[in-house]
């Protein structure tokens, strides 16, 4: 939490207020809870953050937070709505009351009854925003709970390599039913041995053995990307067709581990059977591009300049980027979220050790089919320590 | 998209913003579109609702949204941001500039270049919010869009009719499983035929069948209950050790169609073995006061004398609610939102055609454990048409 009491600090601000639910990430960053409703945290500056539940969410959130818990019965809500009749109005004033009690000790002119500064994310609902305005000074934080959020410790960093450890086994595991199903009129069908043997290999059926295989070891994925042929085109398909013979496969897979809740990505792209030229030829393009970007990863480098250099890269091979080519960021950081700071991008900025990031360069053509390759690892201080070791293979 | 017409008319408002992705029910609702990155959606009044993408999104958000699909270059984002450079900022300008042309043609005084007035939904993202308001006049919509919702039609009744006869299968599968599970000095071990067949039956593995099954069945549900003896006195505990004879085991199931997005939600509290005379005696308590509760429920009613009439009843039956007991709302909406409009709660309000809202009740102490049961269905002018056909039965 000394993070954010500096970023506090530098904010002039004394608390830093979330009301979201825990698939929030900055809501499960600082309050170390999983929990579907949105719910109420208070971290005041020097202080543990106070997380406000209901009743009946006392004690697991007591067990299992990393917070001081307090029921709302306990910090007054109710009395507070019985005085406002509007659960939004109620809680901004307990909110102000709970930070000018809790909050702003260490600063000037406090013990005068100062009205307190508050920091709130980007996301902070305009409905709670507007009633905490009519009791404290509201500064939304343009990136500052990202920034802390994007360096890992070691301890985050052993969470995601564990969570990318089990997405190459999901992936082994997908590239094998590919790669042992039977194909009849070049559409692939249902390997022996499992359940739905000999129908049809849809997207949608290995989608599901796919994210069954992340509910069986621990890690759940959603909107994973199995998109075959004409699909892979479009680089956010995820697919619904039958998976064919001599057609490229995008398999585009990120789970979240459910107990920690740290995020992992991955994409290879394969093909059963025989690929044209000029397919061969884009994705050797694109793998000498993730090849290059990774190379030029390391503390002090820029996002945009990483970024840059692979697209450069890929107009000197004779591919542009107009409506079709490389019509994505290189890459992003991976954490509590799937998509969080730092950015290889155009815009990105510079990458600090402990940053954990994508690359992921693609190349779309419609005439040709679409081609991604996607590696994750960490920023040292004078390289990049790539997590991904899953092996790189067209043609199976 | 008639009745957002009516609300913006009776909030005097040229246009509904919203900057979410597709887990959030409105911009769900309003786009019909399915994507896991925030989009800006600009409904003006009159108008087919506009969606903003990416270059990359174009086509798939063309062929599957409910929307006129502009690109950023198309609205002419890179312009603004040239000008900002700040996407908040830039985005906050377009936004104002394209209900300006296309929102309040119908207004008076909007060819003199009046302020364009917009209506956000409560958890509209304050960054966004604050440019905006440097020209719009910004009101915040408290349940408008939710109210509008929270009436199904028939079609949207059908999407959870269908999830909810998914969500039947899987519960009879789990407890079959619960049911056919050898058990070990009390404790439930995997069935034979059954992958892991004689390890322990804990709720971890259990929940991963039930979650395994929705992903084969075209949805998928998280954080599905599957708790047991203890735990179940916390409602909202999911679940971790292994499954036990002569205990309570509580299944809380809510998976969303993964097509439509929409929602179903069923409880059942079910026991293998001996069940102590209290926990038979809150067993059927709970039953009667789920059907004390349906039998009320058409539309004119109100949630909050449901509620009260459940509570009372429990109390009549000598179980008090302080911090133990019937410590939570008897029930909620279900659409494209798990929890919504209405509630069945001390603040509920009156129920309407086309509701489709779940009856909860639930009692739990720690001396005895808890019993949840949970049915759903759709408020008609006079009565209650259940969805659910689930059998309710604790001993299995």
């Amino acid at each position: 939490m000394k993070n954010i009491d500096t970023l506090l600090k530098s904010a002039n601000a004394d608390a830093y207020i979330l009301y979201a639910n825990s698939n929030d990430p900055d809501m499960r960053y600082i309050s170390g809870f999983n929990v579907s409703d949105p719910l109420l945290c208070i971290k005041c500056a020097g202080k543990r953050p106070a997380l406000i539940v209901p009743q009946m969410e006392k004690e697991r959130a007591a067990a299992e937070s990393a917070c001081d818990v307090l029921t709302r019965g306990e910090i007054g809500f109710f009395e507070y709505y019985e005085e406002f009749k509007d659960g939004f109005k109620a809680q901004a004033k307990m909110t102000a009351d709970y930070v000018a009690e809790n909050g702003i000790e260490g600063r000037d002119g406090s013990a005068g009854g100062e009205k307190p500064t508050v920091l709130v994310p980007e996301n902070f609902p305009i409905v709670f925003a507007r009633e905490l305005e009519n009791y404290c000074t509201l500064t939304v934080d343009r990136g500052g709970m990202g920034k802390i959020r994007s360096v890992k410790t070691a301890d985050e960093t052993a969470k995601i390599r564990a969570c990318q450890a089990v997405n190459e086994r999901a992936l082994a595991f997908a590239v094998n039913v590919i790669k042992t199903a039977p194909a009849d009129n070049g559409e692939l069908r249902i390997p022996v041995g499992m359940s739905g043997e000999g129908d049809p290999l849809t997207s949608d059926v290995l989608r599901g053995l796919i994210e069954c295989f992340f509910l069986k070891n621990g890690c759940v994925a959603e909107e994973t990307i199995v998109s075959c042929g004409a699909e892979t085109a479009m680089p956010h398909n995820i697919g619904h067709g039958v998976l064919c013979e001599n057609e490229p496969i995008v398999l585009d897979i990120f789970p979240r581990d459910t107990k920690t809740g740290y995020y992992s990505d991955m994409t290879r792209t394969v093909l059963r059977g025989e690929a044209s030229r000029e397919l061969v030829k884009l994705y050797d393009t694109v793998a000498a591009g993730k090849k290059l970007g990774e190379s030029m990863i390391r503390a002090g480098v820029k996002g945009c300049d990483v970024h840059n250099a692979v697209l450069k890269y890929f107009e000197d091979s004779g591919y542009h980027t107009e409506t079709e080519g490389f019509i994505h960021s290189l890459g992003h950081g991976v954490g509590l979220a799937i998509h969080e700071q730092p950015s290889l991008s155009p815009s990105g900025g510079e990458l600090a050790q402990g940053h954990i990031v994508t690359v992921e360069p693609g190349l779309y053509y419609k005439d040709i089919g679409g081609v991604r390759l996607e590696d994750m690892g960490l920023v040292t201080a004078d390289g990049f320590d790539l997590f991904t070791k899953f092996e790189e293979k067209l043609i199976l």
